[in-house]
């Protein structure tokens, strides 16, 4: 199974289906953004644009490219409409009809005929909030905070630690969606990243139900670090930088393995230690698409996944 | 197969599906109102709100009793979605990706899972305009003209006549749909009705194409006329004024078979009058919903279409 949002879990799904038929996406729900934050301020629903990513993923690779195309499609021009993803409405009138989102995502899962299942790490929508520092000019380490995914994501400051946050009014932490967990505690594999990590990866491990279960899994845990720092939210960090971020997010956590691109760690030495504090191996290959930069190559990606689940298992 | 559009058209269709699978529908592109309205002129496409009911009538008799009630969903609220048919986007996405409304019709169809064909009367979006009377308080023999479907379905006059054009600026009548033609012309029957009669039952006899192909054909004609008359268009009509209208407006077009309620039908004799003036026979059976008024009983009304049927088979 795999947890994150975005581009990022796109490709991690896209390579794990060419490694096995049974994939579970847990799946962030904390985004405010375009469509997804105008349906979620609109309807009061779970923001599905990270699902319908997931969504996508799936149906590429079950023979449904229509779909994903379809999923996918945004709605130009300037009107009422415009921006919207043909996906994310279609969830959102899923989400209405059968009014629970997790029966709603399997419902779609069916209606278009793909094996994987996708799941909200949350069944609320959630609320980032970062801690920056670096946006008083005179003081540039007073710390800030910042309440949102788009304006977290884009923050010209340096993020230091995000928290989660329940629907505005509940005082209590974010509830964990139950499918989830039993996903974590059931799986083989699970994979976190890549992807936006502040705002995609790391939010999983912020939902205490959810962290519990990753802690608790007997499922091998591979991390998958992303090809290039992210413009805001990570702007100049290092490979290994992103793992303490990850280890000072969740320092209960162990890990088993982490999958870096070759190319992309200037020092390798200082990935495998940053990695070992964490329990894992770096697994290093060559996962880098060749073509378009930033992009994990599917097949190489799966390539690594193999790999890493063999470890495992053998 | 079934020339219509609204709530008659699936009326038609569910009845239809329980007959045969080999059904077709060809659908009304003249709406200007609600979700289709908003579509049509934000995204210059097809309105697909007709072709979205005639979907759900097969999804529903197709086992597809979810897909039926998704799209027929409305978003509620008062925001930028309120009132969107969750069909109409998805369709309205189908229009965008593929750019032929048929083709975009005929992957809704195998997406969806449902064995009948829908179908557009015309590729483009097209325009009602009436001559109505009675506007005029001290004239009310005046004629004045009246565009667009909403406001010549709420009209307070009397619709005298309705013409059909085709996109602002297009010197030349409305095109019909190639693929509706070709099945005009190999259909073994017809069905013309019921419905809004103005706006979504007589415009498919104002398609010069189309209305060619119904003179042509040697499919058995049948028109199925509505229960009640609707307030607005037809307010007051009897329903042997249903057909002399339909008469009026394609006196070239002979009918094999109308299709009446016999509780709707104060003056049989008259009907039968009015039937003979199109070359058809007047089949009264007992084919109204018992408890919804206004609507017709699709089996009631299969057991009517079983019999047009075999009298022309037979």
């Amino acid at each position: 199974m795999a947890l994150g949002g975005g581009h990022g879990l796109h490709a991690t799904l896209t390579a794990l289906r060419r490694v096995t038929r049974e994939v579970t996406a847990v799946v962030t729900v904390a985004d405010d953004g375009g469509s997804s934050g105008r349906l979620r301020r609109e309807l009061g629903l779970v923001p599905p644009g990270d699902l319908r990513q997931a969504f996508a993923a799936f149906a590429a690779e079950d023979g449904g490219r229509l779909w994903a195309e379809v999923f996918q499609h945004r709605f130009g021009g300037d009107g009422a409409l415009a921006g919207h993803a043909v996906g994310n409405l279609l969830l959102a009138g899923l989400f209405e009809v059968l009014g629970d989102p997790v029966a709603a995502l399997d419902e779609a899962a069916r209606l278009i005929g793909i094996s994987g299942r996708v799941l909200p790490m949350s069944p609320e929508p959630l609320e980032i909030e970062a801690e920056v520092t670096g946006l008083d000019s005179r003081d540039p380490g007073a710390v800030r905070r910042i309440r949102g995914q788009v304006a977290v994501a884009s923050t010209p400051g340096q993020v230091r630690r995000i928290s989660l946050h329940p629907p505005a009014g509940a005082d209590r932490p974010p509830a964990g969606c139950p499918q989830a967990i039993d996903a974590v505690l059931g799986a083989d594999v699970v994979f976190l990243g890549p992807g936006s990590w502040f705002t995609s990866v790391l939010p999983h491990l912020l939902v205490p139900d959810l962290h519990d279960a990753l802690v608790r899994t007997s499922a091998a845990k591979v991390v998958v670090l992303n090809l290039i720092p992210q413009p805001g939210e990570t702007a100049g960090f290092s490979p290994e930088r992103h793992l303490d971020v990850l280890f000072e997010h969740a320092p209960a956590l162990r890990v088993d393995a982490v999958i870096a691109d070759r190319d992309s760690v200037p020092d390798p030495a200082g990935l495998h230690r940053a990695a070992g504090r964490l329990g894992a191996r770096a697994l290093l290959g060559a996962v880098a698409d060749p073509i378009v930069a930033g992009r994990h190559d599917p097949d190489a990606l799966a390539g690594c996944v193999r790999q890493a689940i063999g470890e495992h298992r053998g």
